[in-house]
């Protein structure tokens, strides 16, 4: 089959890899799905090593956001079968271990990450290829009820296996509920995300911190009531007099460098709390001495999205939630290089890949 | 009147100092109150001036935890009247601005400390003295009902003033609820409030990291199920092992500094919370990339004394929790410094401190 691999810097190849097998070993046991890749897509994290930030010391697959068809089960495999449509997250859970059980699926104990390790492992496989060996199947996959969904509901499916649930956990993180105001930091796929779970979640107000023109009207256009175009000291000035001079009660921080987490937590009321998904490289640490002056909180990381996906699917199928809108361009897989550079040089705010 | 006037390092007097009178210009506008100081007490942040850590460049007041009986009000003072028996929490606020009204009176736009300012701003009195004058008397000090309390209750109202409510707002900002597994860092007065406080919340274990057998055994009466007297790696590894493999839940810092922090962050399970109030000196800083894997979040800071005592008050009056235990020895004002050395040098727990 076809499947991207990362080279190094700036190096995204399309190759000829061996099809994905079901692995019957005592480690795997039985419980693989081999999943036909419908739709996936690039993350602002495949960035990283794509930049050389993250270095690659050797070639390997990549991508980690995919939906598909089932072609093949292990003997192990109880819920799904072959025929199903089902939504990848991006991390492999058993679903079963007190981490999944008390909702951090992507702490599972058994679990791990698309691309990473061997085939003999069982994690060989990146998202961006035709074909996915997906281990723990019962556990990590979910099915969409009904078989396969209408085309057009497959790019907001495909931001089920991250984005959406990305914005999601941000707000979740941030203690979003009826009545809140919320600041979104960041105007990317899972900033536009988080003001649609912020929306979903009951926010009064919506700030989306954006200075790009067809980002602030997609904003608005998925829930954000007001637009900020300032950073740093000036966003958090326009924030805290937007609200009673004090900011915003929940900040939602989808970027990741120490600029954004400093506006962040420099934006929230006294009291308020910042929830943060932007995968944070090389720092910044926080600090601690503001924290216990201000009682601002800070949670949040990977999101669990597993443990989501009851409670999203739902509303990504009857169109309550329109996700698939944070898509803004499509390639097939053979010109995945291509999507790359239009993320990297920000053409393109998601780029959705077609095998 | 006599008060407590701190020098510098290690030198804590006890002075003649004016009395305290109502100011009745524009600033204060007739809001003060006079409190006859019944019970004052040292806290393990006074101690950061006394040992040096937080340089005293000039003589000034000290103490910020009392209760007593109000001589005077002001003229446009509402809600309470000489006589009434009121517990004065550590920070002085308006409860009417907009931080106050979101529960954090500590952030009161209005609102200071005691032992801070001149008495000109009317912040000049510290808790330690005769006398006090409260600033803000309506919004800032809360009345007992039934007039006098029984002198057995006094040590438990006392604690009303910080460390019982700084404890609770450990546990509180943990998200300490019913079932909640919890882990204690610290044996000092916060810590053992922070236990009772979590036993109140409905917590179903309650660690107590202690390596001093007075301090474990008052844990265990108040509360604890658990002591582990391992610090550090050891102390996490022994937690980790006790819940699962993963670690509690719940973790309440109530220290303060780097080791404590550090011990609290990585002993809470994937998806558990830090609720800190140990006041930070000089960092440390959070390690946001730690926090991003695990998804522990950090939350906490300066209780918001006034925000909890309509919840607190009756449970200390009905002796549903006795936080008076904290106070293992009594002084009177004349000895006050004899108070500082003994908790200097870890010698008391908590010391009374009677005018």
């Amino acid at each position: 089959m076809r499947a991207t691999v990362i080279h190094g810097e700036r190096d995204i190849r399309v190759e000829d890899v061996p099809d994905p097998r079901l692995v019957t070993g005592p480690e795997a046991g039985g419980r693989d799905a081999i999943v036909r890749v419908v739709a996936s897509c690039v993350c602002g994290s495949d960035l990283w090593p794509y930049r050389g930030i993250q270095p690659t010391t050797e070639p390997h697959r990549i991508g980690h956001e995919f939906v598909g068809v089932i072609e093949a089960i292990g003997d192990h495999v109880t819920t799904l079968k072959p025929g199903d449509f089902v939504i990848a997250p991006f991390s492999i859970s058993d679903n079963t271990c007190v981490n999944c059980r008390n909702g951090f699926t992507g702490a599972c104990l058994h679990g791990g990450f698309w691309g990473v390790g061997t085939e003999e492992e069982g994690y060989a496989d990146g998202g961006q290829g035709e074909q996915v060996r997906v281990p723990l199947a019962d556990g990590t996959l979910v099915a969409v009820p009904g078989g396969t969904p209408d085309p057009a509901l497959i790019p907001g499916l495909l931001t089920l296996s991250d984005v959406m649930v990305t914005g999601h956990h941000a707000a979740v993180s941030a203690g979003v509920t009826s009545g809140s105001t919320v600041a979104v930091v960041g105007d990317g796929a899972v900033g536009l995300c988080a003001v649609i779970a912020a929306k979903r979640l009951g926010a009064s107000r919506i700030v989306a911190m954006s200075r790009h023109e067809d980002r602030q009207k997609l904003a608005l256009e998925l829930g954000a009531t007001d637009i900020v175009p300032e950073r740093g000291e000036a966003g958090i000035a326009a924030l805290k007099e937007m609200f009673d001079g004090v900011g915003p009660d929940c900040v939602l921080e989808c970027v990741g460098t120490k600029e954004s987490m400093d506006q962040a937590l420099s934006s929230a009321r006294p009291g308020g709390q910042v929830g943060f998904v932007g995968a944070p490289r090389g720092g910044p640490e926080l600090p601690v001495g503001q924290m216990f002056v201000t009682n601002v909180g800070v949670r949040g990381g990977m999101a669990p999205v597993r443990a989501y996906l009851d409670e999203l699917l739902p509303d990504a199928l009857s169109g309550a939630i329109q996700p698939g809108k944070v898509f803004d361009a499509e390639v097939t897989l053979d010109n995945i290089a291509e999507a790359y550079r239009a993320m990297d040089e920000r053409r393109a705010i998601k780029v959705l890949v077609r095998p």
